[in-house]
């Protein structure tokens, strides 16, 4: 369950004209049941997911993360580490719905995050 | 995790004019491992989806099923089998893009039923 994962076509969002945020290796980007505002483009590092201690994946450059909360508008379903200097690209509701608006294949490719965190939960506790 | 669940929202999709197909109660819709060629929406009836012997839902009118096989092109990740007598309205991959690109509401609902089962799915092992 601890690969790094990359996925480059994410990297759409990661243009230089959106500002990122840095973090430090070992902190906390959010924790399970915060309110959510925003998901995440990984431009730069490593971040860890987990429910409880339990390592749910680990994502490299151009992955997305806390897309859940924005799609359900439930508090964070895990929390997310920065396994390594990081560097995320925030991405707010608003423009989220944007995206998944104009963009049919950004709609996909979350989808597409979602199916295979799913069949990786399922394959772990099947 | 056997509660009925029902969602409105994609009765958009069962209009008048989409034949239904019929399943008796007990039949199997599809199996875990099989190809894919469509999601179905429920019009009428209840389905469970398993993996082997474990029930992961219990859906009823509205619902919809197999979208992740659709989503990801890999094979049927669960076994869906009508628990009553059913209709279900199946929804081509090509109909399925077509929704996603044209109504944007549509992509958000699917990231919400595939939301809602990672969620449920990391209550249950969490």
């Amino acid at each position: 369950m601890s690969t790094i994962k990359s996925d480059a076509s994410f990297s759409l969002l990661t243009g230089n004209t959106i500002a990122t945020i840095p973090f430090k290796g070992g902190s906390i980007i959010f924790r399970e049941g915060d309110e959510a505002r925003e998901l995440f483009v990984i431009r730069s590092g490593h971040v860890r997911i987990q429910i409880g201690n339990r390592t749910i994946t680990e994502l490299g450059v151009d992955s997305i993360f806390g897309e859940m909360a924005l799609i359900d508008s439930e508090p964070r379903s895990a929390t997310a580490i920065a396994l390594t200097d990081a560097e995320l690209v925030p991405v707010s509701e608003k423009q989220f719905l944007f995206l998944v608006s104009e963009t049919p294949y950004f709609a996909l490719k979350v989808m597409r995050v979602l199916a295979q965190r799913l069949r990786a939960t399922n394959k772990t506790f099947g």
